[in-house]
């Protein structure tokens, strides 16, 4: 099977937006083992989009269109797909109950262009829109699979992932459903945890296993096919059992869950609380922490220590540990986070000192990093080398202040 | 003019990159009065990028190429272009010589496949990679423009912006030289700013007035294409004075500037200090003024006070403020502002409560916020409403903060 993907909409055209459909889609397709040898993008335009199905037709069997579903005289896929085809649209009639419920709840009038959402290519199987109102479908004619999707990505992405994907697997034949699980590494660079379950990567079929290297964190997502969900997870769990043999110590969770969800999820179970001390990072640990719902049951406030006066009036860092190490050292960085768990009352405390760049500082390199990790009983400190940008040094830092914190509460 | 666009590279159909390139050129071309009708995405793969070529030729008479130049095998769009125009690829000394330096430099060994990178197709205007090896180059014939540009985009866009745009500008016939300026807007919206300058979007001609919303901010791009670069320096003049008289108070800044780097610059210029108590906001002030080269300067240090105990133990925010006012208050801002400058001795200081969400905190609403901004003389403190995720609330009221303080400096 071999799929095209066409993005429908002028916006992409003038620039006003990325066409980040076509990647999401495209890391799916290729999970499924089904190629994408082409994506086109096309305006809101009757004449040019036809000329691009025509196209697409003699180069792909599974043809998907993005965007063009809306409720407005420029979104036309449906009309363009459904006159192509030469098949009728037709009124979907729980789609229609579905957008005028929607206009109920919000106590809006509904306009009559908003009945022309509900409009589906007669025949079509129909996928019902979970986070808006138009649908999507799928229909087939001369063994050509055409499914069109909305196009705003909070729509689409889950409509695929959770409609539309197991029906592509049904198409193929063989299997009748699929499972994903994404493992979530950190402290491992990708090149090494490949190397780590090389033989499974290399032997790798059902499950595949997709290695993802993003924001300095490495991700394997496991998908497997089979006839029955059970069937599905257990092959998943197995591979999963194999995996964590290798690499086990820096797998921290699954799926969406981040570092940061993570220490806040464990924290609450323990009903115990962390505090920060940050140099280089400038307050991002912070604030990482607390862009996590429910971030006030484990956090009551830290500090931002940037100057090495702050570090010593505010934070109680010795004037003997600056002048004899530097701030940049194991000593400042273990006062500090003993000082901030002391000050702030906390359980936990974790401190951030270093070189972010772009200069040297205290004549260490741009890069080095001190981590001071307190718990309720010990206090010691992780160095790092890190490179890169300031930003990348800063993001990675606390990171791994996280990292070290989360195997702190996996021990206690 | 007719563009289309196509961007080569298998990693983009299998979704390991999204197509950033072909929004930034879309936007670049509009610019220019030129219309793209569709952007391709096809793989490295000899044959397909072949028949995209042959199918573009049919619909446009410029067609812009990203990626394929490199020194690997897979690199292979000017092998394809040279070879579907029927010109040879030859050495081009300069960039031979170019990417030699470049390896000397870094002190590694070039490879012989890097020469490759050298080569251009005969009689090709070529374009000098200033941030990379692979130059990019545009050849024409039978009336339309190929024009070749690297993949990464740290790599394509200066190159575009810099060299290959103003070509472009040249080709079209009108105008020989191109000139623009980015105005900054902060605490306007977008509907609102277009409202205002309404006549001004009206009659644009040239220059052109390119409005763009993002992260809670407003710009508007000016260009204008001219005969000389002071005429067109002129035409921006002139129009940026017609703007500046309606919508000047949230002007904040030009070009790659931010509310941060401002208040960096402004505060550097003074000899003068910021300091910052978060509560709602987390440490996300900081986090942004830290990530600025040069914060080390006009920054300390600062406090995260998420808990009422820490407000009061460690910022010395009242009892009975919290009691009467809550936290979320004028009154708690003005004293989390005040407190904190005079805590961490610095000329000025921000602060920020409020309710980020998901739910409401002492009967206040979700989007509640207060932002107190504390000069070398006054305090007060700024009241908001802000609506949309927690992400997006804490965001703003950051943004909200650095302007106000960005209003003090500029009247002191």
């Amino acid at each position: 099977m071999n799929a095209e993907i066409i993005a429908v909409g002028s916006e992409l055209l003038l620039g006003q937006i990325s066409n980040t459909n076509g990647q999401f889609l495209s890391r799916e397709l290729a999970e499924l083992g089904i190629s994408v040898y082409y994506h086109t993008v096309v305006g809101d335009n009757k004449k040019r989009l036809e000329a691009a199905i025509q196209i697409a037709e003699k180069r792909a069997d599974l043809i998907i269109f993005t965007g063009g579903l809306g409720p407005t005289n420029d979104d036309l896929t449906k009309e363009v797909v459904a006159d192509h085809l030469s098949f009728p649209l037709v009124i979907h009639q729980p789609s229609l109950d579905h957008i005028e419920n929607y206009f109920q709840k919000v106590n809006r009038v509904m306009t009559d262009n908003n009945r022309k959402q509900a409009l589906v290519i007669s025949g079509a199987h129909v996928f019902k829109n979970d986070n808006g109102m138009a649908p999507g479908m799928i229909k087939s004619k001369d063994c050509i699979h055409y499914l069109l999707l909305p196009g705003p990505p909070s729509e689409m992405k889950p409509m695929f992932t959770n409609k539309a994907k197991e029906l592509l697997v049904n198409l193929k034949g063989e299997f009748s459903v699929l499972h994903s699980k994404v493992l979530r590494f950190f402290g491992i660079g990708e090149a090494q945890l490949e190397t780590e379950i090389k033989d499974l990567l290399d032997k790798q079929l059902n499950p595949t296993i997709a290695p993802l290297a993003e924001n300095g964190e490495v991700t394997l997502r496991l998908t497997a096919m089979a006839n029955t969900k059970s069937e599905a997870k257990n092959l998943i769990e197995k591979l999963e059992r194999d995996i964590h043999e290798r690499v086990g110590q820096y797998l921290y969770g699954y799926d969406d869950s981040t570092l940061y969800s993570q220490l806040v999820h464990q924290l609450s179970l323990r009903n115990q609380t962390v505090t920060s001390a940050e140099s280089l990072t400038g307050g991002l640990f912070q604030r990482e922490l607390t862009s996590i719902n429910g971030a006030s049951a484990v956090y009551n406030g830290g500090l931002v220590t940037y100057s090495n006066e702050v570090k010593m009036t505010i934070l109680g860092v010795s004037k003997d540990i600056l002048h004899e190490f530097g701030a940049v050292s194991e000593q400042c960085a273990i006062s500090m986070a003993k000082n901030a768990k002391r000050l702030f009352h906390s359980d936990y405390s974790v401190s951030f000192t270093g070189v972010a760049g772009p200069t040297q500082l205290e004549g260490k390199e741009v890069g080095t990093v001190w981590v001071g990790v307190s718990t309720p009983t010990t206090t010691k400190a992780y160095s790092l080398n890190l490179s890169g940008s300031r930003e990348g040094i800063r993001n990675r830092s606390t990171k791994y202040g996280a990292f070290y914190l989360l195997k702190e509460l996996q021990k206690g």
